[in-house]
């Protein structure tokens, strides 16, 4: 969709740290971070809200293998997630560690990297 | 699970204000609301954590149910998810509309027909 940061960082017409990505799915890290790890999973087909993604169970399996990769990457038992969707208009589902995790919340490289390892 | 809420509602000994129940899933209204019909969205199995439970897909099916029931019953587009588990220790999917919705959010028979209403 025209004018969809989402939708523009799906084209790669805006950079973001990748995390994960398949046919269906993307996940990359918030650039507003609540914790270390802040990852955004969207569809890459826009939808405005995620209660419109058809194959929401597909969605969520990939919400939770970001969840169990941050648990080990952060090493936490507290990994939490929020569907708010006011922000930005493409459906996303926030997966992060709990804040009292060590790390820099804006060393985006290395937390991306992290989470990566974990999910090979 | 022994000496836990959730199993005990699972179980029938304590009551709720039950909105949908399948073969593995439950869900009831929160006896602390956010908003009218914060809905609750339980595995009947006990796990500890949302990313414990095997059929990941099919539990969030079921928030998804809860969510889009919501829309209708409270007029609203904004229905929010929480992932947070350190209150209760039974894995569990908040579901709730915006807080701006009208209706009495400690009206739990009302709020729960409503829910249930757009279910069927």
């Amino acid at each position: 969709m025209q004018d969809c940061v989402f939708c523009k960082i799906v084209a790669g017409n805006i950079p973001a740290n990748k995390v994960y990505e398949d046919e269906n799915f993307l996940a990359f890290l918030s650039i507003d971070p609540l914790s270390p790890g802040h990852t955004l999973v969207i569809p890459k087909k826009h939808y405005r809200w995620v209660w419109d993604v058809p194959n929401a169970g597909d969605f969520f399996e990939v919400a939770k293998k970001i969840a169990l990769a941050e648990k080990k990457a952060f090493e936490t038992d507290f990994v939490l997630s929020k569907i708010v969707g006011e922000d930005v208009p493409h459906a996303h589902i926030w997966v992060y560690p709990d804040k009292e995790v060590k790390g820099d919340k804006k060393d985006f490289a290395l937390n991306a990297e992290k989470i990566r390892k974990f999910l090979k």
